[in-house]
């Protein structure tokens, strides 16, 4: 099943209201880190020229405004939680191009490798102590509660990342150790963004949770469609090299799906991925295998049991009267991620 | 002149103190991230076998402690605090290392040798991240305002770090430029320590503020005298390779003021420096250069004013009753650094 809906509103509205506030708050960097870290938002291009590339959704600052907005409040009042989740979202791949040898980004150099290496590591270091900054400094006193919660998603997509990593070296992940790695690196990030405008508005546990828990269960709807878009997906669309997963030794869902179910091709896929993989060829061959072991299927349903999940436990958020538009907003933003092909 | 101390018995108190504490922080570390951060603080070897390596004298853990009990309060209190500025320190490194390209520290081979670039990026990370969540965990109402210092002289350390980047490819780095880069790369990092234990105990501006100015001012000191140890240092003490500031074209405090005293050395040596050195004869002439033209002699100055300053302003925190050996051993241990040969 594929739900392909229309790119909802909220996503614009999260971007003409949180860009001003990122963008202040990018304003405080340093000269030499400002320039890549104003490149990766898209907001100049390699030589300092202001100009309006694509450069990501930015579904974490529109699930944080969002998140203030189902607990009542303006979503004015999350604006700093709003563009402290995209900073920490912004700071993962900053590193995490480098660390995964990756050249292009939304069909852009990745700012790495543009700028070297020293200044993508030292600018994404900014960014995450940026994020701090922000939520400590609003005048409200849950800034720091807020900041507690980001820290702790923040260390949990950190050892998801490093799970990631160390998986690229075995092939024996199973699907419950990638399911683990994906909670941990998309998960809680998204868990955090979709419930840390209510923390910064100072609402209770009662909405706090349920919301956290529903960008949980997204964020595993959203790692399974972005792990299958990173197989069969289009290049032209994804903005990514085609193969890269495959070509990094990544053990993805579709992978470790596929090879939990066993069978003939999942042998086979089990015995190119020992020797691992190099030519097209063999990556093309691996694809299939995946696909014919039923793990691209398996994906999708994935995929579709994250956003199942995501849909009910919002129906658990005792909304208040006006909040209502939010919670449907949460909702078509759901369907949207799963329905996306980039 | 040249003042060698006996080692201040704060240092072995500091580290007794707060290595329980850092090691309990560091424990909640996923595995993969673990080793390679125990094996930074040289408790465990490349193995994962327990080890005690010499791995840094812990002076911004022991300027937290002092700070709190300058403040009248005891160390213990403080400890959060202690183990987060070292956690910042080490992240640092981490850092500092791989965009430095450097291959050993403390006679042992860096994070980045041992255990890759990615794993020293990602552990990096999480080290920063660690050290918000230890303040913001503290149980008392300080931890925020403490966070938030941390946060600001973690962003300021970052932009000097960025500044000391951009620096190796120029060649026309005034002695100002390199002052500020200085403060800005150690001096926020040490004010901070030997401030923020008085903060998360409480204490107010009148006692935080010429602390944090005493850390700034050690911290310039402090600087100097790396910088010098550097060029002219016994590499079996410093534990770093001989000429690697130079090698890495780095525009230290003695390489800036030579530059900035003019005559035919400096001439000479900028020349040098704009056909870039590489050989060890380069190096040697370079240092040569540098201490001819009056740099190293500059040097030495600017770290006996910035411990004079630091002593100075020592004296004007009004430490409670009570208070007068912490603050004792903040003068013993602003000499100890000025002295220190490693």
């Amino acid at each position: 099943m594929t739900v392909v809906r229309m790119r909802p509103r909220i996503l614009d509205r999260a971007r003409a209201t949180v860009t001003p506030t990122l963008q202040r708050a990018v304003a405080r960097l340093s000269g030499e880190l400002r320039l890549p870290v104003e490149y990766h938002f898209g907001w100049r291009d390699t030589d300092g020229r202001p100009c309006s590339a694509e450069a990501g959704k930015g579904v974490r600052a529109a699930l944080a405004l969002l998140s203030a907005e189902a607990a009542g409040a303006g979503g004015d009042t999350a604006l700093p939680a709003a563009a402290a989740v995209e900073l920490v979202h912004a700071f993962s791949l900053l590193h995490d191009d480098i660390v995964d040898d990756d050249r292009q980004r939304h069909h852009r150099p990745t700012v790495w490798s543009v700028f070297g290496v020293g200044v993508g590591i030292i600018a994404g270091d900014a960014l995450l102590a940026l994020a701090e900054e922000l939520l400590l400094q609003t005048a409200r006193p849950e800034g720091a509660v807020a900041a507690a919660r980001l820290t702790e998603a923040t260390r949990a997509m950190i050892a998801g990342q490093a799970a990631d990593m160390a998986f690229e070296r075995r092939n024996d992940v199973t699907l419950e150790e990638c399911l683990a790695m994906c909670g941990a690196k998309t998960g809680a990030l998204l868990g955090c963004a979709a419930s840390i405008g209510a923390v910064l508005v100072g609402a209770g546990g009662d909405v706090v949770d349920p919301l956290r828990r529903f960008g949980e269960e997204l964020g595993l709807a959203f790692q399974a469609t972005d792990d299958a878009l990173g197989i069969w997906g289009d290049p032209e669309r994804t903005g990514k090299p085609v193969w890269s997963d495959l070509r990094q030794g990544k053990k993805t869902l579709p992978v470790t799906a596929a090879l939990s179910l066993g069978g003939p091709e999942a042998a086979e896929l089990a015995a190119l991925l020992a020797a691992g993989l190099s030519t097209e060829a063999e990556f093309s061959r691996a694809a299939a295998l995946i696909e014919a072991c039923g793990g691209r299927e398996a994906t999708a349903e994935l995929a579709l049991g994250g956003s199942e999940r995501a849909h009910a436990v919002l129906d658990e958020v005792p909304a208040p009267a006006g909040a209502a538009e939010a919670v449907a907003e949460l909702h078509d933003l759901t369907d949207f991620l799963l329905g996306r092909d980039r």
